[in-house]
């Protein structure tokens, strides 16, 4: 969470020579929720200056605003003259957006940098009154350095995805079961113990060769597991993949044996200054020596997405890692997460959540990385 | 779900004398899930012209949204010269606002209409090029009335916030709990039957006058349930409130008979072609009447919010039932929810979904208003 020091603000509105940033959001909203520490549920402006900031919101949250959030000034709209004016234009985003310009004119706003998904009918009327430039969230740079309070509640989340994997292999031991049940009872078993999670692929097959598809029906020689469960009460995530081998395929067991050995290439090189670039072109030459594809080879199957991003408040967060410039920094949480993807075969996939120090990193979710059910073939393999 | 009957379309934007509408988001945005029916994880643009519409996004997701979305032309970036750009200017947001601009203008666009909370770093740049008018989201609008299919998915979670407020009734009568152990069980008991429910109101005491709380600590003489589960298949929601008086407490008892009352009047006013503010007004009749103050009479507590609102893909979204404009529509499905909250005493409050139909409205929540836990006391009241 943001601490409330300004010193870092200051810094990024001196260099826009800009004075205030603006956010409008929910408390569901990850950078929101980060700088205010407010689970609003309908949505409010945040001005951000160079010392204070303030949050332009409804009566019924005020109170709840000064006691839960972390902001310096919480202003409710009948404390300004929104009423009158909607009475007048009868159009409640109009009247906001009028509201909202009286404010910053009385604070003396010239420049204003707003962020990349801000709200359109905002950012026109106040292109027409003041100087506004889209930037980054300011947020989300600082989200992607994590606090030891962050890394401690991502740890307990990765936890978390490691006790549902432990159960799910648990589950596969005992009896056959579709994907979509197994998703379910991961699913159940998690939200038991606090945590949220939607949408995890549980995917075998030949549909497994889509990475984004969540998997059905039954479950054949392997089955890709991926979880990436939400804690209810900090709203921190993990990530976390293990590919099980249910029955010898020698194809599947190749490829997951190369995206092993790409995955811990690729934690070798993660420590403090490391390029992401690095890291991905790492992992390519790992697949590429192998034979795979890779986009980086123009490919269309192989390894067709990224190496990983960061993990916190959201699950796809700053920093990425793949062919772009982002420089990866001690305190970064982020997956590291090689894939390999043959429409005729299937896919596997293996992914670690890691913290990334001075000059190594610490893997969050240590479990084996090979799970085979079947013990017996288990020693005929190379 | 949107049907692909452009006829709708076509209306809007020639109303508005524009080419094209755009929408950008992720298959979680309930506008861009109802028009294109493609959960789809990151986001990307949406063009809706008047006869087809186009979905502009990651390679990773075409085959996907070819079989899951109803969108009928799929375009991704690689065969655009997204790839190139990226090279040459290195930030992506750039290379795919170039993209978006590069198609629109082979579309022949001229004049552009976007939803209000379409993202500034898109629209800017748009506005250069393009005529660009912020209106609200066209499928919003659309989304209001629902279809049969639509109808019966909310019916479903309806019925599961039903059951489980009746499994917290019969946890309350086997033993005392606090608010955050019942709010535990009901939300596991829902995510089981393929619900997810998060921020479950379980609030009682003087806590309970602020609305928006979700409670804590001890269950004193009354608690407020505010049920509003979201089903894991179909993403539809219900919206359901009711009070539980744990023991006899005359303050309270009064509150909630008259809110059971200003509800059961505020539904009788419902039909085809009524005003929002009508409802809103003949809830506030029977409040003031009754000695409590409402925000139409500029009290600071009492019933200090909105009559209700439309529920679908969205907990909250049109119509709203307050002192405003929107006309009621057959085919709407709604909350009729008042309260009553003071500071001294805590809050009240009950609410219903229901259906409007031609001449009168379908409660989609039936279950009795007044639940009373001590039998004994019940007979000693009015």
């Amino acid at each position: 969470m943001f601490d409330g020091n300004f010193k870092k603000i200051r810094k990024v509105l001196e260099k826009y020579d800009a004075q205030f940033f603006l956010q409008y959001g929910t408390g569901f909203d990850a950078n929101f929720y980060y700088a205010t520490g407010f689970l609003l549920p309908d949505p409010a402006l945040h001005i951000v200056g160079k010392s204070e900031d303030y949050l332009i919101l409804h009566e019924l949250e005020k109170e709840r605003a000064k006691k839960e959030s972390r902001v310096k000034k919480v202003l409710s709209l009948s404390e300004t003259n929104f009423y009158e004016i909607l009475k007048r234009c009868k159009d409640p985003k109009k009247a906001l957006v009028k509201v909202y310009c009286q404010i910053l004119r009385k604070l003396n706003a010239k420049k204003i940098i707003i962020p990349e998904n801000f709200p359109s009918f905002i950012s026109f009327q106040l292109n027409k009154e003041f100087e506004v430039e889209i930037v980054k969230n300011i947020f989300s740079e600082f989200r992607s350095i994590k606090t030891m309070y962050e890394i401690r509640k991502i740890k307990e989340s990765c936890n978390a995805a490691i006790k549902a994997l432990k159960y799910a292999i648990k589950l596969l031991k005992k009896k056959k079961m579709k994907c979509e049940l197994l998703r379910n009872k991961i699913e159940e078993y998690l939200f038991k113990i606090g945590y949220i999670a939607e949408n995890t692929i549980v995917s075998s097959g030949k549909n497994s060769a889509d990475p984004h598809f969540i998997g059905k029906g039954k479950i054949h020689d392997h089955v890709v597991i991926d979880i990436f469960p939400k804690s209810k009460k900090h709203r921190y995530y993990a990530d976390f993949t293990r590919t099980v081998i249910i029955r010898q395929n020698n194809e599947l067991t190749e490829m997951l044996d190369a995206v092993i050995e790409a995955k811990n290439k690729g934690l070798s090189k993660l420590r403090n200054g490391t390029k992401a670039k690095e890291v991905h072109d790492t992992i390519c030459d790992v697949l590429e020596e192998k034979g795979y594809e890779t986009t980086r080879s123009k490919g269309k199957e192989g390894f067709i997405h990224s190496s990983g991003h960061g993990v916190g408040l959201e699950i796809h967060e700053e920093p990425r890692i793949f062919e772009n410039e982002d420089i990866l920094r001690k305190g970064m949480v982020v997956t590291i997460e090689p894939g390999l993807y043959y429409s005729k075969i299937g896919g596997v996939r293996i992914e670690d959540t890691v913290l990334i120090r001075e000059k190594d990193c610490k893997i969050l979710t240590p479990y084996p990385d090979l799970i085979k059910l079947e013990k017996d073939t288990l020693t005929t393999l190379p």
